[in-house]
C-alpha cells in the first residue's frame, strides 16, 4: 500500500533543476502530492516534496534523484510528525480561574447547587453541562484506515485528528475512547456502561462484520445518537457525489442501475443509503459471502464482477485492491466511482477513455465532510438517533453546494458544516 | 445539610441598612461567606449576599430580612448557574485548520505514517498525542460531594469542575467519565476494557465500601496511575494540615495517637496515609462495623468515641455529622481537626475554649490542593501507580508551603502545583 512521504530535496540554483527532479518523479508513474521551498539560500533551495508511495518507491526514488547532477535528497521531512507532537486536542477549562468567589462557585460548594438542580431536573444537563455538546469517537483499532488491526492506541492519532475537526469545523468536544477488546458483547456493554457522558457516540475504524451488530445493539439500547462513521458518514458524502456525477451526463440516480464493488463497512453503508435514497436495483460483489448475504437481506442482489460490470448504469468501488476493475470490463455511458484510496480501482482517465460518461476516484470523497455536520446537526436537534431521513438531507446538502464540475464542496469551508448541521437537524425534527 | 445560597439584597442608601440585614444574618447564627454589590443605583444598591443555608432557612432568612424598612429581597442570585451555563469545559484543537496541507497532514493521508510509528513502538504514544496527559475522572455518581446518590449525571458538574481545574492548575486534559453502574465488578470491567485511552485514572465520589474493591482492583489491573481522590486525595492535605496544626504547639505527630471519628472512604484513605507516614497508633471509630473491620485489617484500633477522645493526642472527624463531638470531651492539650463541611462536628472556638491546643474546621482542607499535583507529577515521571511515597511527599510540600498561621498553602497559587508535582515525580523515580 502506499502511504505519504516528504522527500527533503536539494536543488542548485541551475534553470531545470527542480524540472529534473519533477520529471523523474512523473517518470516513476508518481503523482505530486504536494511541494514547497522551506528554505532558500544563495545558492541552494530545499523543497518539501509529498508524494504517495509505497515502501519500495520509499528506497528507489530518492535513489533515481541523487543521480541528478543538479539535486541532492537530504532526507525526509518530520513535518508531519511535528504536527502530531504532544498530541492534537486538549480538554480545557472554559473560564479562567483567578479568584477564589470563581473556584467556590464553579468548584465546591457553589457546584453542589447545580448538581442538586439537575437531580431534580435532569433536563438541566443540557444547559448546565458540556454533554449536549460532547461525541464520543471510540474504535478498537480493528480498521485503522486502511492499516488493518493495528490496535486502538496506534489509532489514537486518527481519533485524535476526528476529535480536532470535530473541534474545528462544529465546535463538538470530541473524546478519543480506546477500547481494549476484540468482543461485540464486551464492547457494546462498555460503551452502554460509559454513555451517560455522552451527548452522542461516533463508531470508527471498527471492522466488519462486529461493527454492524455493535452498532445495532447501541442504537437500539441507548437513548442518543449513534452512528458508525465507516458506514455512514462515507454513505454520506459517497451518494453527494454520485448525485454530482449523474448531475450533468443525463443519468437519473434514482433509475439507475447502481454496482457496488466491495462489501465492507463502507460499501454496505453505501448501499444502504442509496437504497434509502430510492434506487431500486443494487447489485453486490465481494471476496466473502458473508457480506454478500447481509446485502441480499437488505433487498440488493448477488453479482459476479464481470456480470455487474455489465450491468450497472453506476458504479461504485471500495475494495481496496488497486486496478481491480479492468479497461475492457468499461461499458460505454457508465458513472464509475472508483474510491480505493491511494490507487483507485481504475484510473478515471482510463475509464473515460473506454466510454465511461464520468469517472472520478476516491481523493476529494473525503468523510471530513459529512460527521461534523451530521453530529452537529443531530445535537442541535436533539435527536436521539441519526435517521436515513438526516444522512440523506446531509448528502442533498453536499451536493447542492458542490461548485460546478466538482463533485463535493470544500471542506475547509466553514458554512459548509453550517449548511449540514442545519440540514440535518431539520431532517431531524421532520421524522 | 446546609448549601450555598446567594441572596439578592437591596439596600437604601441610608446610614445602617446594611448592618441591619447582616445583623439579621447574625443574629439568625449563619456566617457570611461573601459579599458583592452588583448594581448601585442614586438611591439603593443591590447587594450579592452568600451564605451556607439549610433549606429551612433559606425560607425564614429572607422573610426576617424583608422586615427591615430600608431593605427588600429580590430574589437569589444566578451567578453560580451562569457560571456553569454551557458547560465548564470542551475539547480544542491544538492547531487552527486552514489550508489542505494541515488537513492531509493531521488527518488523512498523513496521519496514517504516524499511526504505524507508532505500531512499530509503542512508546511514541507519549509523544505523538495528547494520551500521557489525559486523565479520566470516573464517578458512578453513588457518593457526591456531601449530597449522596444523586446518580452520575447530577454529578457531572463537579467531574466538570475537576477537570477545568485540571486544565488550569496542572495543564491536565481531563476527561469525565460517568458510570451507568452500581455494580463493582460492571464498573472493573468497564474501566478496563477502556483504560488505553487514559494516562491516568481519577476515582471520584463513588460510595465506600464498593469505592475500596473498584480501586484495589484497577490499581492490580492496569499499567497506569490510578488514584480514588476521596481517600488519597484528602489524605494528602490532611496529613499537610496535621503537619501544620501540630508545628507550633509541642506536639510530634509520628509519636502522637490519633483518634478518627468516621471511616468512610476519606476516613480510612487518611488512616491509610497517617500509618504510613510513620504513625503507629490510629484509633478509630464508626457507626458502622465494616470499616472498622477494615481500619483494623491495616493495623489501626477499634474505639468508642467517648473513649477515642478521651485517649487520643490528635483527632480527626469526617463523619459528615454536625456538632457530633461534645465539648466536654475535649482533652487539654489535643489538636482537633473537625472536617466536616461546612458544619464541623466541633467548633473550633469552642474546642480552644475547652482547651483543645489547636482546632480548625475543613474550611481550608481543600482537596483541590493535591489532585492536580500529584497526577501532574505522576504522569510526568511516566509512573504505573501512585505509591504511598508521592502521596506523603506531596502532603509534605504542602506543609512546607503553607504561610505561617496556615495550615495549608493557598490553591490559586500555580506555583504550589508546579512545587507538588516535582515532589512526587521525585518520589515516583526513588521507588
Amino acid at each position: 500500500m502506499k502511504i505519504p512521504e516528504i522527500l527533503l530535496v536539494e536543488t542548485d540554483h541551475r534553470p531545470g533543476s527542480l524540472v529534473a527532479v519533477l520529471t523523474i518523479v512523473a517518470d516513476a508513474n508518481i503523482v505530486i502530492e504536494g511541494l514547497a521551498c522551506i528554505r532558500r539560500t544563495e545558492e541552494k533551495s530545499t523543497w518539501e516534496l509529498t508524494v504517495d508511495i509505497t515502501e519500495e518507491e520509499a528506497v528507489s526514488l530518492p535513489k533515481k534523484i541523487n543521480t541528478l547532477p543538479n539535486a541532492t535528497i537530504l532526507g525526509t521531512s518530520d513535518r508531519v510528525f511535528k504536527r502530531h507532537r504532544g498530541g492534537k486536542i486538549s480538554v480545557v477549562s472554559q473560564s479562567k480561574l483567578e479568584n477564589l468567589e470563581q473556584l467556590r462557585d464553579l468548584y465546591t460548594p457553589g457546584v453542589a447547587r447545580v448538581c442538586l438542580a439537575i437531580r431534580d431536573d435532569p433536563s438541566l444537563v443540557n444547559t448546565l453541562t458540556n454533554l449536549p455538546n460532547t461525541v464520543a469517537i471510540v474504535t478498537n483499532g480493528t480498521a485503522i484506515l486502511g492499516l488493518g488491526d493495528i490496535g486502538p492506541v496506534a489509532g489514537l492519532p486518527v481519533m485524535e485528528g476526528k476529535a480536532a475537526l470535530f473541534n474545528e469545523l462544529a465546535g463538538i468536544s470530541g473524546v478519543p475512547i480506546l477500547i481494549n477488546s476484540h468482543d461485540p458483547r464486551e464492547i457494546i456493554d462498555a460503551i452502554v456502561t460509559i454513555a451517560p457522558s455522552f451527548g452522542a457516540i461516533q463508531l470508527e475504524d471498527i471492522a466488519a462484520p462486529e461493527c454492524f451488530e455493535i452498532e445495532e445493539a447501541l442504537v437500539n439500547q441507548l437513548p442518543i445518537p449513534v452512528m458508525h462513521d465507516d458506514q455512514h458518514g462515507t454513505a454520506v458524502v459517497v451518494l453527494a457525489s454520485l448525485l454530482s456525477a449523474t448531475r450533468g451526463v443525463g443519468v437519473s440516480l434514482q433509475e439507475s442501475i447502481v454496482g457496488q464493488i466491495g462489501l465492507g463497512a463502507a460499501g454496505l453503508g453505501i448501499a444502504r443509503l442509496l437504497m434509502a435514497y430510492g434506487i431500486k436495483q443494487v447489485l453486490g460483489t465481494d471476496l466473502n459471502q458473508e457480506p454478500i448475504a447481509r446485502l441480499e437481506s437488505m433487498g440488493g442482489q448477488r453479482c459476479d464482477l464481470e456480470e455487474l460490470m455489465a450491468r450497472a448504469d453506476v458504479v461504485v468501488a471500495t475494495t481496496g485492491v488497486q486496478g481491480l476493475v479492468k479497461a475492457e470490463w468499461v461499458r460505454p455511458g457508465q458513472v464509475i466511482l472508483a474510491l480505493t484510496n491511494p490507487e483507485p480501482e481504475i484510473e478515471p482517465e482510463l475509464a473515460l477513455s473506454k466510454g465511461a460518461v464520468y469517472a472520478a476516484d476516491g481523493k476529494s470523497v473525503n468523510n471530513v465532510l459529512a460527521f461534523p455536520g451530521v453530529f452537529r446537526g443531530a445535537l442541535d436537534a436533539s435527536a436521539t438517533k441519526i435517521t436515513k431521513e438526516m444522512l440523506i438531507a446531509a448528502a442533498l446538502c453536499l451536493h447542492t453546494r458542490a461548485p460546478k464540475d466538482e463533485l463535493v464542496p470544500d471542506p475547509l469551508e466553514r458554512s459548509v458544516h453550517v449548511a449540514v448541521a442545519d440540514a440535518v437537524a431539520r431532517a431531524s425534527s421532520q421524522t
